[in-house]
């Protein structure tokens, strides 16, 4: 717990990066948290508004420099980027350092570490500002499976590629679970979630041995829930980060896996040359490798429809539906209740077992 | 490269839990570089033989500590334990520390970093002993996927579980691979490898979302080679691990996979109740997790028989020949044709494929 909640008038950092796929971040916490943030920093489109860049923004003015954040009384300064690698951008150094003179906290979910900078702690301790890097990992745990043991049922967003919307998926379900009147509990495993739950933990920041152990603590926290809907990470077919997808689901053990692809895409994002594998394949490795230790299978997929036209939305919802047998649903346009139904078909809710 | 293969006077410090399994690095090195050990430092069982307790071991002494070892002449003291969790056992610290104040060098594969311990520093910078922490991991790298394009054939070996001599196999197969007239090159990826190589990667102790950028500048590193026979980490099958063994799958892009399974094992060796999967479900979902990047299947089977009677050895062999259809071999007391063909029949020499 950072007590990210209590940041009620944040600005959000993006300078020079502002669009929806290097700022998810910032477009995510106007999407979960319109009502906290005050401002966008971003020098390079000072003067506009943030919703003629985030369809789903509320009217939040684009300022220049934390001098012109000042008068809107912020209490936070948010990085609103989460860039490959995680390093901070020169351009936001002096935005940071600005926000700490003047006492406003700073909440970063980079790899690179904002504490580790001398000039940034002295600012932060001169003014009382606070300083909180959320990819600093718990401490080390060994996973030992025995999530599969806990009450709570377990359910797992897995995507066909990197940014398809695993977190959205996962806050969106979690939503729909509770309006069904379940205690359903959304935990996030990135710094977008984190920023938005205010519990979490970044799981690609922990060591590989402890990663499932990371994760394994996480559900344990959520055990007297009903459901914990967990955020999923990359996905078991990429280059780079399917030992993190495996960790989050042997360490999470899921009792039932959520597909989330993107309409339309069909190469790797991050490397556009190479095509993805075929979701039947996906899916048949995702099951394999759950069944390992505790088997679960893909109930549903949300298809996030975003930049994609009609036809290939309904193309590819058809294409889903035929080969996995499961419902589709865009859940951020449609109310899914075949979806929701199949999870909880597939993991009735804990008091009915007896 | 940390300069381990100049030390040729090694003493070995296993403090307290001397035995196969706690103490498995010591047993290794005792395999594969017997004539550079001149002590193993136990107080516990001072004053006998390491043959009473390795069977292969040549005639070492055991002491009761560093002051008993300094006559040898010792260059180095390695810590010859990889416990779970990797923490430094506090009854180490004192021969740590006398080490370090003679001048003797101090190697360590623990995630613990001794360089971490300002005394430790302090006696190293007086004495101009070196201080060697394995596990620090390398700069941060996102993998690719570009090891599949790489000249030289990949050979990975993959375990039913963690210690069922993974990194043997791969020493083993690469010496046979030798032996048949091609360049092979074994890539250790643990600490205890890169004892005897002189080089690797802990890949268990990098950051998560860097752990396939590791394992593929690893392989990246060994390209003019013929054959580069990877040594597998745990088990995608492990609770705690998978995450590390699936970054080394897709971070290498392997030609071809070795199981590695220990004879008369039913559990996991760390969750004594919990059964291990099948082989053959493991084998498949291996290829599977495979397949979504660069196809591999598992060629052969490398059966430790370390402690297993003839019978168990002799039926575990016919059952997994029959189940997944490849040849298995005792490498540490066999030649493995068969598996060797089996490899190379999977992966011709880079040579030959023009």
């Amino acid at each position: 717990m950072h007590g990210l909640a209590s940041y009620r008038r944040i600005v959000l950092l993006t300078e020079g990066q502002l669009g929806l796929f290097t700022s998810k971040t910032a477009a995510c916490l106007l999407r979960y948290r319109p009502s906290d943030i005050v401002a966008v920093l971003d020098s390079q489109v000072a003067g506009r508004d943030m919703r003629d860049f985030v369809a789903w923004s509320p009217p939040v003015p684009i300022v220049a420099s934390m001098a012109d954040a000042l008068p809107l009384r912020p209490d936070s300064l948010f990085v609103g980027i989460a860039p490959v690698g995680g390093d901070l951008p020169e351009s936001m150094r002096r935005p940071i350092r600005e926000a700490l003179e003047a006492g406003v906290s700073v909440v970063s979910g980079l790899h690179a570490r904002l504490g580790a900078d001398e000039s940034f702690r002295a600012s932060a301790l001169r003014s009382g500002a606070k300083l909180a890097d959320l990819r600093v990992p718990p401490p080390p745990t060994i996973a030992t499976a025995r999530a599969r043991q806990l009450r709570c049922r377990r359910i797992l967003t897995v995507g066909s590629d990197c940014n398809v919307g695993k977190m959205v998926a996962a806050v969106e379900l979690t939503r729909r679970l509770r309006e069904r009147g379940h205690d359903a509990r959304f935990a996030a495993t990135g710094q977008t979630g984190m920023m938005i739950a205010d519990s979490g933990v970044a799981i690609d920041a922990v060591v590989a041995d402890f990663a499932a152990g990371a994760a394994e603590e996480l559900v344990c926290a959520a055990a007297d829930a009903d459901y914990c809907v967990v955020e999923g990470q990359g996905s078991l077919s990429h280059p780079a980060y399917s030992g993190v997808t495996l960790a989050l689901l042997h360490g999470t053990c899921p009792d039932a896996l959520v597909l989330v692809h993107h309409a339309g895409r069909t190469n790797f994002r991050a490397e556009p040359c190479w095509p993805l594998p075929s979701n039947i394949a996906l899916c048949h490795a995702y099951e394999s490798c759950a069944a390992l230790l505790h088997p679960a299978r893909i109930v549903g997929v949300a298809l996030n429809a975003a930049g994609a036209d009609e036809e290939t939305v309904r193309n590819e919802r058809r294409l889903l539906e035929r080969q996995l047998g499961v419902p589709v649903a865009d859940l951020l346009h449609e109310p899914g209740d075949e979806l929701i139904d199949a999870i909880l078909a597939a993991c009735p809710p804990p008091e009915s077992r007896a």
